[in-house]
């Protein structure tokens, strides 16, 4: 969770949410939705950004995947909170200014753009790179509305 | 949606839950899961029951079913609904008394199994026999419970 103003972004959360593997599928799957549902409440941001899942040739595995994906997707759009997904590549351009990046690399930079914030968790890391991700976009979009003259004044409706 | 009675079986109700595929995935969850949340909260099941998902070779697809499969775990979760799953192999078992029995059998016992309904869609008569599946192993559950002495008395608790 980040907030952007202007050029300028501050940290305001980051985390993992885990669930325990001894528990049902469905108890997992509320237990990963209510912390969204929780979270979206307390922070209420204008946007989410996630990104596109690697899809590899263990159908079981992304199958489950995507179970936790749908509801990582659902819990935004429960809130109102529109969704935009980036691909990895993208996050590690406007991150690192290189699609290639390595994680290290990504996340060093993550610790860079958002300082003072304690960032202990490599996942967390990743996510907050998606969220700068859409900063920058977010930032160019609204740019270009401005130069195309219309109005760009409402944070939730970029 | 059935209601089972010992071994009587009575038709409560049936449908499909269509998406616009015009929009986004994240409000399509939201449709589905709205859906959902509101059947089980006008029908308070005590139990709900799912067919096992086919994986197929293309990743991208699968990962998509996983998108509603998670939101279809999640909505009974969150209602307190236990969900069982099953193969469709023990499904047809069930229904027709062969695992390798074709749709339209199944549906055909559908409608014979509950008679009197008018059940239009032949994916809402495949819910069904998960259903009808379910009752089945929920007898012989039941029936085992009571044949080793414990309390079978609440439906939710099976």
């Amino acid at each position: 969770m980040i907030e952007v103003d202007g050029n300028r972004l501050r940290h305001i959360a980051d985390g993992v949410i885990a669930t325990d593997s001894a528990t049902s599928v469905p108890v997992r799957l509320k237990v990963l939705h209510d912390a969204l549902a929780a979270l979206l409440a307390l922070h209420r941001p204008d946007e989410a950004a996630i990104e596109e899942t690697y899809v590899n040739r263990n159908g079981t595995a992304t199958l489950k995947l995507g179970y936790a994906r749908g509801v990582a997707l659902l819990a935004p759009a429960l809130a109102g909170v529109p969704v935009t997904e980036y691909a990895a590549k993208s996050v590690k351009l406007a991150v690192v200014g290189t699609g290639g990046a390595a994680k290290p690399q990504v996340q060093m930079m993550v610790r860079r753009l958002l300082p003072g914030a304690a960032i202990r968790q490599a996942d967390a890391a990743d996510a907050l790179a998606v969220a700068i991700c859409h900063a920058h976009h977010r930032a160019s979009r609204m740019a270009w509305s401005r130069a195309a003259g219309r109005a760009a004044g409402s944070r939730s409706a970029v």
